[in-house]
């Protein structure tokens, strides 16, 4: 059985096996629909407008390469449209290649907005004629320098050692690559389109690294894993703890970091044959102590009141000085911080949420492991720090884990419990959206009470299929999600009644770090246009669960919206845009700090916001 | 028996051993003479003035240190100074501390030529409040730079490392280093005084490295070594034939640089005392050859015609980019550079002698392996290149050394052989001093002939002390300067035919540049207002040697001057004044660069230069 699929303009009409893709039935038949990063659904070259048949659910690649108006508008990838029906697609016209597309803040004006690609990086192919003059000797530079029009002061050393080779193997002819007035790259030959950078969003439990070609602005590739710098501590301050006054644990932890981004790196030439030394710029962002153990600075005093961090400006260094293996003169930008626990992180979701020049009160919650909370509009911006723990990562959750290939990440319990994991594989863990709709259905269906309890005493009145997943455990309370062979699932995964600890003090920072900030700022709920839910969670979060275990403040569900990896999102912004970076620095220096510890009402809130809201 | 001294203004008598040093005598009597460098002759705080008594003969350091001028008002260095008759010394009134002495090329205006001291340097010691505020936070950083009124621009991240434990240290109370406005250092309290810089000269063969304190210019500590380079070719060719276009060859020539300068670091931090984190300023010269290698540059094509350098402006990078162990911020300065064999050594010499504000026609040679002519005055300047090989320096001789303790510095042959060794040790071998005057002497006496012949067959009109140590060995003519047992002497010490044929190359190739130069610049003998010779022999070398066997061109002997090693005094002028070092700049434009090898008349000349003159 074949289902017909007709492609727009061409108007031809292919018969193609259900299931297929719609890149691949159209590259089977000859039709040239551009695929840059290869059909995964990491950029937005193959996308295609649906014109007759079910527009199919947008998948998270849909969402995150197109935005919301394009998917409204009836946009898909075409890499990650497998064909159900009768459908007509249009080849899309391209769309602006000189915009990068980000998160928006105000959906009213525009939910995609858009930046003007310029990232600071330029390659300029010249002929450089080669010194030949005995007497009146010039030098390899001098010649080169005159034409690129540059002076000494824009050429390091490392420079001058490629210098003569590039020169000579070219004949003269190379391409040279300036950031700023910087010179990177004296490369032989003409290398003009070769140009990438990497965005870093380092977390305390995850890291997150993107490629991105700097011309265009598109994502080629995505890698990301767990802070290896989590066996020294799993959350900020017992991280500190093992930094504190000993540079050896200092170089350690930072060794951990710089490695990690090393393999990042290595996967990432792996999976897009990007090679290192065309990656020429690199954006880093991250809270104050990620910052400042991957500089090699020491965070002691981030973990002692008054709290304050070494240094708050924004930061460009050379990759050599920090031994990532992108190219060795690659400038590498660290993001400005706010505070020693309002970092670099926290101005990226600023930047990528836009919330500072919302002309109304907006909320943005970045989840992670040392969480953030913004509160404001373009008048006024507060920040604090909710120190959230790394339970809604996944970590520190018995069977938790990142969101990646069969990690549960939806759950429904009705009857019984009914999972989604993470490519539909067998179940192996579930990450953090996971974890937020089980508790939110453990809450509907009276398997936890609002204090969080287990109910094992009252299991008798649950369904009988669910009843059988309430147990006690030695002395411990858990609730089978999955058993072992259930669904394909190769061992039991449980949550435990500490599991559900966890997540009580994490949500309960957030919640408390938006109560306070609405306190401080004067902000009752009702005058919040929007909340903005950001965070890496392996997949979206949904926003009824967060709302039904209180993990946001009770909000009508149209004002909330979830936004991805937001700090991920500022990063590749500013990779992408150096007025974006310099927007960066202006917005970091608007945003009032505001400390929770030092505030007195803060523990009574905070104890409040651990219990689940009534049903 | 004791001899008296008497030492003024406090006219004590004192009763002295013979042979006792008059700074050790002073100091067993309580009398109080500065001693900054220990008694080592390192410095001019325990000069004195002979009053009364024979005025003993200046030693070496007196003229290094004291100059020209002062040794003959009859100043000396009492640390030097051993008793021998009833003498009068009176404690000298301090020099102007401000300047620092120089060798000069003017004899009749100032043969002590002064400097401002201006080392660039400077420290400056501050109470920094720490950051209080947890709502409002700054950074350690932001609260210095307030102090210091400096930007985030002028500080690196490695001062960023230092920062937080030095700041609560010393409550607050720190010292900061700056050169420019480059921040180098951020200290606990106040080091104000500890201000150090280096200043080396890497030759071909070998390499000086001068401690010097930044305030008052005075030198501590000097160590001098073979370049460890040689083992990998003695001359620069062959150097950067070993080198060419491979980069692992480079890498070990590079690497055995640097660890001979931190050899040498360890060792003036031994001898002085003073710490490596105390180095702030290093300022390095040598030729293109041996500056490329150090910045890890390919000198391939510095060996191919036409001979260009990759760059020659004059350079400033952070000691860490160098792996050199002084303190990591440390900003090592490298001089311009002429050309492919005209480099920073001889823009030093040019400084070290004045010749470019010379009214008249100089000529400056600097003796090396790599030898560099100069001539001219402030009106024009020309330089270049004479590759003498190392016999000169002591090396690639049968028995020749550097000029180390043991070396045969002086040499005098009448009826035999009469000769001196730099600390009267045994001798051990022959430094270039010691060559010169000794082939100087074989040429009065006849044992050589002007082609250079040892005169194996003409001995026995030789005195007979010299006839027997005219001899043939094998197939090889040699004449024996000390035999085994003589003097001291642990072994036997030869000229052998071939070490002959080494020196005529060298003094062929150095009187040969300085004769095309006096061709091209249309400057006969006569008009030659002064010859300064120049370079590293151990001792000081004899004009009337150097005269005999034709090194330099025969001028009256009032005209030629030895100035020591100008190339390292050019490198401490510009360690201790900025104004030198930008001068550098100006005087390497203003040079001149005549390419010998490329000019039709050189082979002729050098032939005829190789022949020693008639008697």
């Amino acid at each position: 059985m074949t289902i017909p699929l007709t492609i727009l303009p061409d108007n031809r009409e292919l018969q193609v096996a259900p299931g297929t893709t719609i890149l691949k039935a159209a590259q089977a038949a000859g039709i040239d629909i551009t695929a840059t990063c290869g059909g995964r659904g990491r950029c937005t070259s193959c996308r295609v407008k649906f014109v007759r048949g079910t527009i199919p659910p947008p998948t998270i690649m849909d969402e995150l390469q197109l935005g919301d108006d394009l998917v409204r508008e009836g946009y898909r990838l075409s890499c990650q449209c497998h064909l159900a029906e009768a459908t007509a697609v249009q080849v899309a016209p391209p769309l602006d290649e000189q915009a990068f597309q980000i998160l928006g803040a105000d959906r009213r004006v525009q939910d995609v907005a858009r930046v003007v690609i310029d990232a600071g990086i330029t390659k300029q192919v010249v002929k450089v004629s080669l010194p030949r003059e005995e007497h009146h000797q010039t030098s390899d530079l001098e010649e080169l320098l005159t034409v690129i029009g540059r002076t000494t002061e824009d050429v390091s050393p490392a420079i001058l050692r490629q210098l003569p080779q590039s020169l000579r193997d070219g004949q003269g002819e190379v391409t040279v690559t300036t950031f700023g007035r910087q010179v990177l790259a004296v490369e032989k030959g003409d290398t003009a389109l070769l140009k990438f950078g990497l965005a870093v969003d380092i977390g305390t439990t995850s890291v997150v690294t993107t490629l991105i070609e700097l011309e265009s602005g598109e994502q080629l590739a995505t890698v990301s894993s767990l802070n290896p710098q989590a066996v020294f501590g799993g959350d900020l301050m017992s991280r500190i703890a093992f930094a504190q006054f000993n540079p050896a644990n200092l170089r350690k932890l930072q060794t951990r970091i710089i490695g990690l981004l090393n393999q990042h790196v290595e996967e990432i030439v792996r999976q897009s044959g990007v090679l290192a030394k065309w990656l020429y710029k690199v954006v880093v962002v991250g809270n104050t102590c990620m910052h400042h153990i991957l500089l090699g600075i020491d965070p002691s005093y981030v973990g002692l009141a008054p709290y304050a961090p070494v240094m708050r400006h924004p930061l460009v260094v050379p990759a050599r000085e920090l031994f990532l293996k992108v190219n060795p003169e690659a400038r590498v930008c660290l993001l400005p911080i706010v505070a020693g626990f309002v970092g670099a992180d926290a101005v990226a979701v600023a930047l990528a949420t836009r919330i500072y020049e919302s002309p109304e009160v907006r909320i943005a919650v970045d989840i992670g492991t040392n969480g953030e909370v913004l509160l404001g509009s373009k008048a006024r911006l507060w920040a604090c720090s909710a120190p959230a723990g790394p339970a809604l990562e996944g970590a520190q959750v018995k069977h938790g884990m990142r969101g990646a290939l069969g990690a549960i990440d939806r759950v429904r319990i009705e009857d019984d419990v009914e999972i989604h994991t993470i490519g539909e594989a067998g179940p192996l863990g579930i990450c953090g959206s996971g974890i937020i709709d089980a508790l939110a259905c453990m809450l509907d269906t009276g398997v936890v009470d609002s204090t969080g309890l287990i109910q094992v005493e009252q299991r008798d009145r649950l369904p009988l299929r669910l009843r059988e997943r309430v147990v006690m455990r030695g002395e411990e309370r858990q609730f089978v999600l999955v058993k072992k062979g259930e669904v394909g699932a190769p061992a039991e995964i449980v949550l435990s009644q500490d599991d559900i600890r966890q997540v009580q003090l994490a949500k309960g920072a957030i919640a408390a770090g938006v109560a306070m900030l609405q306190h401080i700022a004067g902000i009752p709920s009702e005058q919040v246009a929007e909340l903005m839910l950001a965070g890496g969670f392996g997949n979206y979060i949904s926003i009824r669960s967060a709302l039904r275990i209180g993990l946001i403040p009770p909000l009508p569900a149209g004002k909330i919206r979830y936004v991805g990896n937001a700090a991920s999102l500022g990063a590749q912004l500013c990779l992408v845009s150096e007025t974006e970076r310099q927007r960066a620095e202006r917005v970091a220096r608007s945003i009032e700090h505001v400390s929770l510890a030092a505030h007195p009402d803060f523990q009574d809130i905070f104890v409040e916001c651990m219990n689940f809201p009534p049903s």
